[in-house]
């Protein structure tokens, strides 16, 4: 049991993640590491053209090819579709490079190459669109052949009267932004084992953050009952919003399976997971706001074109999550959001880690920074001066139960030495502030947000508690065994979390939106004090005390204020079985926020970044990042300062070096090696700071510490990076090449005014 | 969903068995069909004498061998026991052809072949003991030298005054039987996967009857706590009562996983089997009894000395199964059980299919129709007259609550058409009768008898049931689902059975002394009318009726009288979840007799065999059985059927073939070629009647139909066999040998009296 505070046992303590010792020896159990009797290998073969009609395809020679057990083309599909605008395998035509066309399975995978080579595909190719401004001009040809134009989702949101308040404010400004594509680099690549070798049931082990999404995309495509699916989510390697849906990998290995009548695994290689992992297009966003005089924001308005790639699956909710995070921040009056979304004939996009919110946010954040500038007015004061606080209700109508916002910036800014450095630099250094706020919870985007748990405790008192929230490596199931643990006064050791598998996890929608630790943390916690009832009473009657007068704590159970009395829960458990009545406890919990909005709970950061730029090459390098997030209450300080550390490292990944390299639809840096993510030397100086809210109705007062920092980073490093060259890059990444052509373009209008 | 009755919905429908498709393709996984990563073989060096000391264990050659990654003698156990008087591998001594001496672990099996013939052991042969007549013998030398005799156990066991009893009966005789050795030929050899490569934590993949008690042995041994030692009980194939305890092979594969730092696959070879496998030894029964000239049966004496083997492991339980078993059928006024049991340089032993009652009911059996002969009694008027009836208390306390005993001789009696036969067929033909008696609960054998269940309903309304108890094969898991099923009105189908890992299962003793039906079954009921209270209370609100007045049925949920009203039990479930509550629907529940009796029920059963003995060769041929067994409630009269067939099957065979050849305690008929079992041609007509008691606790009245009918079968041949030679034959099994020669001493014996 690691070391503990005085108010609570369990919870506050720094618990190492349960599974450590498994992962740091490689015993942890992946979807590539599941062997079925008679299992079989599959490939896809994937379009090698943008855009184009299928002239023929012939499977002849794979059909004969020894060793080959299963070749399938959209003839075996029955015009299966993958979400509205995708055919599972394409019939008539393909609508990027690495499109599904055929799939072979194999009894081993060699095999299933070379079966996939003797593929012939011909092409008939067409005119492609690659660029959101080329699909979305007028007149532009219609890429999918039953819509009606390039635009796979258009939304016009408003929350008050954005254009009254614009003119009631003394200044308006706009500027525009763009970020390039991006790749989540999983550590573990897409991949699926499949056996729907009889009828009625499908086993699929798969990598996910979200069994039961993937679960209801299967049924509903194969036509069979949810509970018919059974999805085996084992470990999985990463998953940053990338991996909640259902791809076409799923029902192919699927189809191969029953034509086969054998288990059948798809493992992406390195260069098909930049194509099956949907990750960031390219966003070209405006912000517009007004302000008065005294620096009061009142009215934001965002402008937004962004890249769908060749399929749109569930991008519909990125002007959702945008146009609520934009107005959530900032106590204005007005907020207006146009957006749409363009079909291209890139790959098919999603988000890259930060649910989408890394672009937008380093615009809001750097559009805001000019604001300030403009004003002349210190960003941190801006940020301060219009920051939401606990009791605000923002223009959707979500309210704030707890917030430390305020507490955030002013620890942020003076831990930094804000006031020393802001506009005291040397040239080239420079400091930036970035503010976020997330939702806990993601209530709306599904039908409901239950999460269940359920529990057993054995002889011994060590207890399996049972999830449908995965974990991802970021910890959630060791918080989710310290916030059981803390209700029933054992250890999170005492522990094994069950997960993972549909068939035995209590429902859970998954690790979404940051509900994780509020939403199933409230489930686990519902389901110990069920099982803590049931203990109480034997340690009632053996105490002689009332069941509300004891204290669980320490592996042990006494009465309130006489610990000398205590005896082992070890011994209640296991007399409460060994009894008469031999009663074997089991806890049994559910938690669904009772409110309409996304969350009942949201988590708020700042950020300081300091960064160095070399004149010479462009380079930036980031020097420190102080870090504020207010959580609630850190069940797991040691996991929180894990999480704001790796957010860090991708947030500063996305806005100083990732970009896929595209030309006519093909991804030039397919691999890992060409597409740059951070390395450990780049890694700043981190200085953490918990900030802890204690939330009314988080679990132990605990919200959020998801996604989070990432999304309060972007910006203040961007932020920095203007102040030390006093020049505002608006494109993401922030490259040394931008770098570069930002201090030439700076010199260009030198004596004008900046950007 | 399958036929119905009118009163009930599920339970006595014909359900097959829900995992016979898997089965029937080979898709159940089986221990052997897991593939870890990393995973080793293993291969143990066993004793090739009965009896002596180990000289010297060379091991480096098998240590060089490339590919072995660990080797383990007794320095590697630091003494480990298994059991009373086993060491876990042999120090000083050997006990028998098998013991356990080393282990290897090696990159595949024919390495670890390899590397276990490059044992070299020295081994000085000592006098060993091969007959309990000749180890039960004054004077014999003590084979164990840390004991005085060659007693394992030694029981005396009263209940009412036998002395007076027999001094107060108008007749008293008694009967001397013979069985031989015997093997249980599992579908499945004995095997474990271990996986002891972490500390902290160990995982098993291991057939059983009980993980649950694997798992105590494997956490006492290795010093952990029980949930520390996760056992994955996949599909058994075969356990027969010879399946429920660990067994050296779980701690050697343990042990060299540990020492290997991998996992450890061991599987039994064919012939390693029949030692592996401890299945039934040589028993000498003398059974004594007093009768009242009316055929009155007062009292019955055993004198029991029976084969230990090398080892004892759990064969203490044998004289209490057998000395309750002996006065549960009778109403007898006294009753007294004198056994020992005897070390010996056999393999060790424990019981064959029939919970070890086959040789003690063959013989009561037997001795039971001499006495009515002797009494010139009809056998059918002998059991009418002294079987036990409802509501009758035994000498050792147990009440049956309900006994449909006599229904059974009648309906047996009647249906073979006995009257008409016995006595008065040809010569070599004849009929015979057996009765019998089962528990269905297993109290008192462990500190408790509890059986929990757990159960989580799907948005789709289908459902996971969990449960620790295991199904073999005789479809007990299918016989949960229908308890559930009848409970919450759906279809067994809608039901996947969730069992076998003791992280995942509620606790459950596991399939032991018929109890699965019983105490389990309730538990299930237990669980399913939690879940059924939750869902009634949205149907309650949707139908605006009382919950109390809502019928569950056909997978609608209606107002009692208006199933016209019905809404879909699956709407229901749906609507509990996605309502504002998001309410998702778990059941928990748990089962333990209240009684201090080895059971609250017992199943009794009747059973008539008709056969026909060639006198030239001496084959029995077994020609029809006619089985009636007073299940209480045959919640699948399809399973309760193929329980009766599948025992007759089992029955016959111990009875008429099965027996180990020993000579110098080699087993010489160590293969599945030479231990005959019957083959489909010899298995007789059956004529099953199914007899319906209703007992008042068990799960809508069901009690046991596991080993029930085995316990009634081999006096039901046996005695057929008597009445078709005039001659009883007092040794099993009766093979053509046994015949003949009896027949010559019938010969013999002519103008005497038989027997």
């Amino acid at each position: 049991m690691a070391k503990k505070t005085d108010k609570l046992g369990v919870v506050g303590t720094r618990q190492p993640k349960l599974d450590a010792p498994l992962k740091a020896t490689g015993r942890s159990q992946f979807t590539d590491d599941v062997v079925l009797p008679g299992m079989l290998y599959g490939k896809i073969v994937r379009s090698t053209i943008p855009y184009g009609k299928i002239v023929s395809i012939d499977v002849s020679k794979a059909e004969k090819l020894p060793g080959v057990k299963a070749v399938i083309t959209h003839k075996d599909t029955g015009g299966m579709m993958v979400g509205p605008d995708q055919l599972l395998l394409c019939d008539k035509l393909v609508y990027y490079i690495g499109d599904e066309v055929a799939a072979v399975a194999a009894i081993d995978e060699d095999t299933a190459i070379e079966a996939a080579e003797l593929i012939k595909i011909e092409y008939e190719p067409m005119p492609p669109l690659f660029t959101i401004e080329e699909a979305a001009a007028e007149g532009a040809p219609v890429m999918h052949e039953y819509f009606e134009d390039n635009f796979a989702d258009e939304k016009d949101l408003n929350f008050g009267d954005a254009d009254k308040t614009f003119a009631e404010s003394d200044h308006v400004r706009s500027d525009e932004f763009i970020s390039n594509p991006t790749h989540n680099c999983f550590a573990e690549l897409h991949g699926v084992l499949a056996d729907y070798s009889l009828p009625g049931k499908i086993s699929m082990w798969t990598p996910s953050q979200s069994a039961i999404l993937i679960q209801k995309g299967v049924a509903q495509s194969l036509g069979m009952s949810e509970s018919d699916v059974r999805i085996n989510n084992l470990n999985t390697g990463g998953a940053f919003s990338g991996r909640g849906a259902m791809r076409p990998h799923h029902l192919i290995a699927a189809l191969l399976s029953r034509k086969a009548s054998r288990p059948v695994k798809i493992i992406a290689t390195s260069d098909e997971e930049f194509i099956v992992c949907r990750s960031g297009g390219r966003n070209r966003l405006t912000f517009k706001s007004g302000v008065m005089k005294d620096g009061t924001l009142k009215v934001i308005e965002v402008d937004h074109l962004y890249d769908c790639g060749a399929y749109v699956e569930t991008q519909f909710i990125m002007p959702i999550i945008l146009s609520v995070t934009t107005q959530m921040l900032y106590k204005i009056e007005a907020m207006r959001y146009k957006g749409k979304l363009v079909y291209t004939n890139n790959v098919p996009y999603f988000f890259h880690h930060g649910g989408g919110l890394v672009p937008s946010q380093f615009a809001l954040g750097q559009h805001l920074n000019l604001v300030a500038q403009g004003l002349g007015m210190d960003p941190v004061d801006f940020q301060l001066k219009n920051g939401v606080v606990k009791g605000h209700t923002t223009l959707s109508g979500i309210h704030y139960a707890s917030c430390g916002l305020k507490d955030c910036i002013k620890k942020t800014a003076r831990k930094s030495g804000w006031k020393r450095k802001y506009g005291k630099l040397p040239p080239y250094k420079g400091i930036g502030i970035g503010c976020g706020v997330m939702s806990s919870g993601g209530k709306g985007l599904y039908q409901h947000d239950t999460s269940a748990a359920f529990l057993k405790l054995g002889e011994d008192g060590k207890m399996s508690l049972f999830t449908g929230l995965p974990d991802m490596g970021q910890g959630s199931h060791t918080t989710m065994a310290m916030i059981a643990a803390e209700t029933l006064g054992i250890a999170a050791d005492d522990i094994t979390v069950i997960s993972g598998d549909t068939d035995i996890a209590p429902f859970d929608i998954g690790a979404f939106s940051q509900r994780g630790t509020f939403t199933t943390g409230n489930a686990v916690k519902n389901a110990s004090l069920d099982a803590k009832k049931q203990i109480a009473k034997t340690a009632s009657e053996k105490l002689n005390v009332k069941p509300s007068a004891l204290v669980f704590r320490d592996r042990k159970v006494y009465p309130k204020g006489a610990p000398d009395k205590a005896i082992p829960f070890e011994d209640v458990v296991f007399d409460t079985l060994h009894s008469q009545e031999g009663r074997f406890i089991m806890g049994r919990g559910f938690y669904n926020s009772p409110t309409t909005k996304p969350a009942l709970a949201y988590s708020f950061g700042a950020q300081i970044a300091e960064v160095e730029v070399d004149p010479e090459t462009g380079i930036v390098t980031l020097v420190k990042m102080t870090v504020a997030h207010d959580v609630g209450r850190a069940i797991n300080p040691l996991a929180v300062e894990g999480q704001m550390d790796g957010q860090v490292f991708s947030g500063m990944g996305q806005t100083l070096f990732e970009e896929c390299f595209m030309d006519n639809g093909q991804i030039l840096n397919q691999n890992r090696i060409d597409y740059k993510i951070p390395r450990p030397f780049e890694i700043p100086e981190m200085a953490n700071i918990i900030v802890e809210s204690i939330d009314p109705y988080g679990p132990y007062g605990a919200k959020e510490v998801g996604e989070g920092p990432i999304a309060t980073n972007p910006h203040a490093i961007a932020n920095a990076v203007s102040n030390a060259i006093g020049y505002t890059i608006k494109e993401l990444p922030i490259t040394p090449e931008r770098v570069l052509q930002a201090l030439r373009q700076k010199e260009k209008e030198k004596g004008g005014k900046s950007s």
